[in-house]
C-alpha cells in the first residue's frame, strides 16, 4: 500500500509556512554545515553547471518535511523547479521516487546533507510514530509526543509526530501547565498549586497534575483539573483510575511505555499515551539524493 | 566495571571550553523550551526557595556531556554549586550518581529538561561508539562519525563519539576536503579533481576522495590523496584494496556499516570506520534529576 | 495608603528571572539608545567618578518592573549596589523613594533612559490595569488583557498587567485556540473549526470561540469549547447569555470596554473582561532618577 | 477635510526604505507574536485559500507607518496584491478606507495583529502631533520629541512624530551632544563640560546645554553652543531668557509640557518645544483590518 | 620619549565602557578564528594547565585599542589577572612591556591571534595619526577621518583616531548631514538641499556642504550651514576660501591628504583636514604576546 | 596589459555563491554604517528618482570583490540591473570602467560607502598578493597568507589572496592543526603533542609543526607530520633544511617577509612563504562610484 495516505495531511504545513523563528533556524543549521564555504565543491563544481536530482526512499515508513527540505534551498539562496510527486503523511516504500528537482548542481549539493539530516530526522520520527498508532487504533486512545525532543529541533519533532498520526502535547514551559511532583512539593499540596496557577497563569491554558496515586487522582480531580496524567501506574491501576476520572478530565498515560506495552495501555481506556522515545530515539527513516 | 574510565578523558573538555558558537546555541535551546517563561514553574516556586538535585544513571553506558549540562545552567543564569562523582568517558552502571547540585529550585526545574535532554542525547552517541569500539578493540581500525548528525548537535554529536573511544571525521564542508562521485563526475575526473583543489583549496587541509572500485582507488593513489574511501565494496574486495593502497594513503570504510557488520571489516585492515547511526540513530540515554 | 501591596506578588519574579529571551531584548533596547556610544557622558564623566542615584515617584500608581530595570544595568555591565524600599505590586505615592543604587556614575547615566523608559511603560501599565480592577472588585469578574500589546513588549506588558492585579489572556498565536469569525467562516462552521483543532492542536491547549450572537453560543456550548467570547454584546443580551451557558464554559467580554463601561459588564456575571487600551494606550507613569 | 494632507509627506518614506535595523526588528516582533506557530488559523485555513482585506479607519486622525504595515508582510514571507487609498501623513476621518490588499488567507491572518498594533501605535503618535502642532501653528515653534520612547520603537515613533508635522531631537545618546546638570556637576561648570566635548565628540554633531536659570543661560552663551534647552522654566522667565539668546542659539523649551500650556510657551518665542509624551503616552489610533 | 603621554587620554575608554554592540562585535570575531573550536590547543594544552604573558611592543608608535585586548577575554570567559604598565594615548618604543597577564593557558591561546589583531589595527591607526597630527601641530588644524573605516570596524576605527590625536567626523549615516554633489543635484542646488534638511532632519545634528568651486562656497555661506567641506582645491584656492568663509562656518579640507601635503594644506588656516587613509590603509603595529 | 587575466579566476565565486554567514555579516557592516538611515540622502532622494552608476578604477592593480559589492546592494533590498566589464582576477589599469548599474538613485548612494570600502579593502589584498606572486614567479614557492586578517572579514580576506594568485593557509582554528612553540612546551616535545593530536583531532585535517632550528626540523620529519613550518630561520639554514626535509613533507616559511626578501626565500626551495601583511596592512585600492 506504499503510496497510500497514512493520515490526513491537509493541515499539516499551514503551522510552517509563515514561521520566522523556523527559517532562522534553518540558517542556522546552514551555518553548522557550511562554515566558512564547501571547499570542495566550490572549487570543483563551475557555477553555470546545472543538475537535476530525486529525492528516492530506502526503505518503508512515513514521508515527514518534504516542504521543509525545499526551505532548506530557499534559504541558502538556491533558486531550483520541483516536482512533488509524494506530500508528507505519504507511506513511503523502498525506491520510490519522492520529488524531482532541477537547478544549479553547486547549490544543490552545498545544501544537500543539510536538508537531508532534517528530512531524515522528521520522517523517522513520522515512521516510529506510526508504528505506534496502528497498536491502538482499535482503541479511542492517542500517541502524544513529550518535551524530550532533540535539542533545537523541537517545531519539527512535534510537527513529524503529527504527521505519524499523533497528537502534540505542549511545545514548551509556556503554553500550558502541568503540575509535577516537584510543584507539588513546592507548593504544599495539589491544592495549592492548582490555586496559585489558577490567579496567576493564563486562564486560557489547561491544567494538567502528574498523579502516581489514587489520593493524587481524587485531589486533582476535587480540583477540577483540565487533564491528569496516570504516571508510570501498573495496568490495573490504571484501569480502576480511568473508571474512577470517567468524563470528568482527560487522561494521559506516561511512564516507560513502548511498542511491546503501548497494547495494554490503550486498552484501559486512557485518552492520551505518551512516549519519549518518539523523539529522542529514533533511527532516521534512510532516503537518498540522487543526482543526475 | 562500572565506573571505571572507559577511554581517556583527560582533553575532552578543552575543545567546549572557549567556544562562543556552543554558548549561543544553548541560549538557543534554552529559549526553545523556555519560551516566553515556564508558566507552572514560576507562579509555584518561590524565588528564595533552594533545592538541591542529583543525576542519576538510569542504565549501563558511556557518559557524556556532563559539562555541557553545567554550562545549560549557566547560560540561564542559574547559581549552582556542583559536586562531581563521574567526568565524560565514564563507565555508568544502573543507579549510578553522576553528581550532585545545589541552589535555586526554580531555576533548576526551568533548566531541567533542556539540560537533561542534550546531555541523555550526548551519552546516548558516547554509548552506541563504545559499543562499536570494542567490537574491533583487536584490529587497527578506528571507529569514525559522519555529517550525518542532528542538525544544530554537531560539535557536541562529534564531543559524543570521541568520549565514546571513537574519531572524528570532518566537522563541516569547510575543514577538510573530500572528492565524492557528483565531483568527479563534474570535475571530469579524478585526476581533474584532484588538481582544481590543489591549486585553490587551502593547502594545509587533507584530500580524501571516495572510490567504489579498483580503477578510482588507482587513480586516487597516483594522485598522492592524503585518505582513500572504500565506498559500499564487498569484503573481499575491500581487503584486495587495503593490500593494493598500503602505507601510501590512510584507508577508510563506508556504506551501511553497523554492529552486525562492523567486525568483519576491521578485519581487512581498514584504518577508519565510518558509521552515519552513530549520530542520527542512537537512542538517548537515560538520566533523571532527583530532587531532594 | 501609599506603600501598600495593592496585590499578592510572592511569585511576580519568577518569570522573569530565568528568561533569556528578555535578556536578550533587554540587550536590544539598550543597543537602540545607546547606538554606537554616548558621546556626551563618556567624554565628560570620568570613569573612576561613582554616583549613588534614586528613583522617585512622581505620582500615584503601581509599581512594576522594578527588577527589570534592575536587570538593565546588569545586561550594561554596570555593577551597582541596590537598597530597594518597594516591590512590584506596591501603590506609591506621590515623592515615594522606591530604591537606592550606588556604582559608577558613567554607567548609571548610559543606561537611565532605557531603564527608565521600560520601568515607566509597566507601572502605566499596572496602574490603569488596577483603576479597572477597583472598579469590578465588588464582581467575580476579573480585568484581562489582549494581544493588542506594544510590539517588542508582550512579555513585560503581560506582566505588568499581573501587577496590577489583571489576568493574563493568551501570550501569542502559539500557546492557546482563539476560534474568531474568520476562522468560522474558513471551516464553515463553529463545528468544523473544532473539530478540526481538536484533531490537529495539541491537546493541552484550551479553546475559545467568538461569539456575536445566541445562535453562535448555542454552537460553542455544543462543541463543549472551554472558553466562549462575547463579542460586542448589548449588555442585557450579555447577560442572557451568561444565563444561557452557567458552569459549561468560562465566559470573556470583550469589545470597546473601558473604565465608563466596566462596571455595567462585570456585573452581567461574566468571568473575564479583556482590554485592549489596558496595553495599547496607557500613559506611562512618571518615576525620576535622582542622581546625589 | 478626512483624506486631505495634514503635511508635505513627499520623503517620509526615504528613510524606512533601505534599513537593514528595521527590517530585522520586524522579524522579532513576528517572532513575538507568532512563536511556534500559529495553532488556531494554521490548522483551520486551508494554504490555497486566498482572501482580500481592507483597513479602515475607526476615528479621526494622521495615518502613520502603511508602509510598515506593508513590510510587515514582506519579512513574513506573504505575497500580497496592495492598493492604496491613502498615503502617510494623510488626515483620516471615521470609516475611511486606507487601503485593500489580496493574498493568501493563512498569510493575513497570521500577521494581521502585529502589523495592526504597529501602524495603530504609529497613528496614535502622529495624531496626536498634529493636535500639538495644530496649537502652536501661528508661531514658529515646532514641536520636538524626546528619547522617552517606548522600548524597540524609537526609529518609528520619531517617524510617526515627523508625519505629523513634528521634528526630531536626536535619536539616540550617539548622535549629539545634550548636557545635563549631571554632566555639569561631573565637569565642574558648563564651561568645561563644553570644553571637553570640543575635544573629543565629533566636530559634526551639534552641543546642546540643559538650562535651569539665567546664569546657566548666560554661560552656555558665553560657550558658544548650537541649542540651549530652557528647562522647567515660567514662562516669563522663559521670555526673558529668548530675548537674552537671541540668534545666538536655537532655544529649546523642555518640561511638563502639554496640550494646554503648549500655546503659551510657543508664544514665548522659542524655537523649539519638546514634550515626552509624544511618544511614551499616546493612545493607539484604531484601524481595523476587514477580511472580504 | 617612550612611553610618554601623545595625547590626554582621560576619557578614551568612557565610550567603549558600556557599549553592548562592541561586546556583540567582539563574540562575532571571536566565532570567525574559533570555529567549532581549537584543535590544536584543546587537544594539547590542559584545562589545568595556567601561564602567565606579556604584550610586547615591537615597534615605536602609539597605543591603542589595550582595553579592548581585554574585552576580548572577557567575551571568551576566560579569568585573568592584569597589570598594565601602558595605557591607551602612550607613545611605545620598540621592546617596551605593555602589560601582563596570568590565568588559564588554554584561553590564553585561543583569544590570542583575535586580540592581537584587534590591537594590532588600532594601535597602526593611532600610530599613523599621530604622525600626521604632528605634522600640523604649529597650525590650529586638526586631523579628522571619514566613513572610510574597515567594515566592522567602525567605533574602534573612530576611537583609535581620537587615541592618536585626532578628531572624529561623522560615525555613520545618521549622526549628521553631509550634503555632497549628489545630493546638490537631486536637490536642484544648495539652497533646496539644505532646505529640505532643515525641515526634516533632527534639529540637533550639524549640516555640512561639501563645496567645490567659489560659488558653491558662497551658496553654502548664504544657508548659515555649521560646516563647509572644500572638496579637492589647489592650496591657493583653498587658502581664499577660507578668507572668503571667516568665522561664518567650520572649514573642513578634503581630497587625496597624505603626510606629504598635509602641512601645507593646514597652513591656509582650515579648521579640520580629513583623510581616508587613517582608516583604511594603515600599517598594523606588531606587538607580541610572549608566554611565559 | 589592463584588463587581462592575472590568474584563473574560473571558480572563484563558488565560495562566496551559498554562504549565509558571509550574507549575515554583510548585513551586520550595512547596520553600522547606516544605523537608524540615512538622515542626508533619504530626505533629499525623491524615492522614485532613477540613477545610473560606474565604478571607475584609480589605480593600477588586481579587482576583487566585484560580487561582493553586487550582494551589498542585494541585502540592502535595492533592485539593480548590472553590466559587468571585469571580473575578480582581472588586471584594471587607471580609469577602467569595472561595472555600470541602474536602478533608484536613493538605494545606490545609501549603500555606496559600505559596498566601496569591501571592494576597496579586498582589491588592495589581491593587488599587494599579485606582487609578491610576481616576484617569486620563477620559483615553485606560493604565496600563504595567515589569521593576521582583519577581525570580521576573515572569508574575503582570504579569497582576495587566491584573487590575487596567493594560496590560502587554514581559515580559523579549527580547520587545520598548527603545533606551536607554547604547544610543544605545553606537551613537553614535538611527539608528544603530535601523539595527542593523532588520537583526538579529526583525522581528516593536515598537521603542521612550528620548527626554528635544525633539531625541531629532525623531530617533526620522524613524527612524519604533513608540513614543516621553519620559522624565523636565515636563508643559509632554510636552505639546508630545505634539503633535509625533501619530499617527506611540504615545507613552509614563515617570518617578517616581504617583498623585499622574498624572492631570496623563495629560491631557498620552500613550497609555500606565508606573509602576515598580505591581509593586516594593505593599502585599500581606490575605486570611484561615479553617478550619472
Amino acid at each position: 500500500m506504499a503510496g497510500s495516505k497514512a493520515h490526513d495531511a491537509d493541515f499539516y504545513d499551514g503551522i510552517l509556512e509563515y514561521n520566522p523563528m523556523l527559517r532562522k533556524w534553518i540558517q542556522g543549521v546552514l551555518d553548522e554545515d557550511i562554515g566558512r564555504g564547501d571547499i570542495t565543491s566550490a572549487y570543483i563544481v563551475q557555477k553555470a553547471h546545472r543538475a537535476s536530482a530525486s529525492l528516492i526512499s530506502r526503505g518503508r515508513g512515513i514521508l515527514s518535511g518534504i516542504n521543509v527540505f525545499k526551505m532548506v534551498y530557499e534559504e541558502l539562496g538556491v533558486s531550483l523547479k520541483w516536482d512533488f510527486f509524494h506530500s508528507d503523511g505519504d507511506r513511503l516504500g523502498e525506491g520510490d521516487k519522492i520529488c524531482k528537482f532541477e537547478g544549479p548542481a553547486l547549490g544543490i549539493v552545498v545544501g544537500e546533507r543539510t536538508a537531508l539530516n532534517i528530512l531524515q530526522q522528521m520522517s523517522g520520527i513520522a515512521t516510529y510514530t506510526d508504528v505506534l498508532v496502528q497498536k491502538i487504533s482499535h482503541t479511542k486512545a492517542r500517541v502524544v509526543d513529550t518535551r524530550k525532543t532533540i535539542p533545537g529541533m523541537r517545531i519539527l519533532s512535534k510537527y513529524a509526530v503529527r504527521t505519524g498520526g499523533g497528537v502534540n502535547h505542549r511545545f514548551g514551559l509556556d503554553d500550558s501547565v502541568l503540575i509535577k511532583d516537584n510543584h507539588i512539593a513546592a507548593a504544599g499540596g495539589i491544592r495549592e498549586a492548582v490555586d496559585r496557577i489558577r490567579k496567576l497563569a493564563p486562564f486560557t491554558v489547561g491544567v494538567e497534575v502528574e498523579a502516581s496515586c489514587p489520593r493524587e487522582v481524587q485531589e486533582a480531580l476535587e480540583c477540577k483539573v483540565d487533564i491528569i496524567m496516570l504516571d508510570n501506574m501498573e495496568i490495573d491501576l490504571m484501569r480502576e483510575m480511568v473508571q474512577l476520572i470517567g468524563n470528568n478530565a482527560l487522561i494521559e498515560a506516561s511512564g516507560d511505555i513502548n511498542e511491546h506495552n503501548i497494547t495494554a495501555v490503550a486498552e484501559t481506556g486512557v485518552d492520551f499515551i505518551s512516549v519519549g522515545a518518539l523523539t529522542h530515539s529514533c533511527k532516521a527513516f534512510n532516503i537518498s539524493l540522487v543526482l543526475e
